[in-house]
């Protein structure tokens, strides 16, 4: 079965030198959102955090040596599912952004761990609160 | 430009009836994932929290009308990429789960809001270190 899905808008950033992961990265950059999809950005905040996801667009093919890697500043390989390699069985990436503008369908972010051009599958609400029954093991 | 995925599981849970947030739920189910991952399984925690992306399989197709949504229990509408709904341009759900066991190619966890027989697109690790160059405005 395979899903089918179309990028949303394109991360724009002058940035080639790129962190290992969002939370360790101040780049800024733009999303630039498909203008039909303006309306849809109602609500989100100057200031706040917002999740996006996006495609590994650039990732090689994921084969099965790739279900164990060793991360970047690592010695030990481990399971493809614990990390954040953009070389995974669907190359999905998720990344928490700060907004710091938000004008007609382009928003201005910090954060930025994904290279130019990147396709945007999807923009989230960042969900903080903390989990009422979900605790404990 | 289309991009394509393949699932790598499905979802199994025999409630009916699930809450509008993980982050609410303690719905346990499995997560059966392909045989072939196995081995990218490893490092995955008992006791520790997954995220999980899955596609809103059930979701109607997404038209200019839900740009705009009002969420269930509030009054007002918001921007479809300010709220969790399923119904979304690119339908892709994310759950942060709790993991409760692990043998083979399932996982039990608890914390489920997606419906049974949802396909399962992407595990990640819950990464909460606070960025230390990504606060503030």
């Amino acid at each position: 079965m395979t899903i089918e899905f179309n990028p949303i808008g394109i991360v724009q950033t002058r940035e080639k030198k790129l962190p290992r992961h969002c939370s360790i990265s101040d780049v800024e950059g733009t999303l630039v959102i498909g203008e039909k999809y303006v309306e849809g950005l109602k609500d989100i905040q100057v200031g706040g955090q917002i999740v996006v996801l996006f495609h590994f667009h650039k990732s090689p093919e994921f084969t099965q040596e790739h279900l164990h890697q060793t991360p970047r500043g690592r010695s030990e390989a481990k399971g493809v599912f614990s990390i954040c390699s953009p070389v995974r069985p669907n190359p999905i990436g998720m990344s928490v952004l700060r907004v710091l503008d938000i004008r007609d369908n382009v928003i201005t972010v910090r954060g930025l761990d994904m290279m130019d051009q990147t396709p945007i599958l999807d923009i989230k609400p960042l969900v903080t609160e903390i989990p009422k029954n979900n605790s404990g093991a």
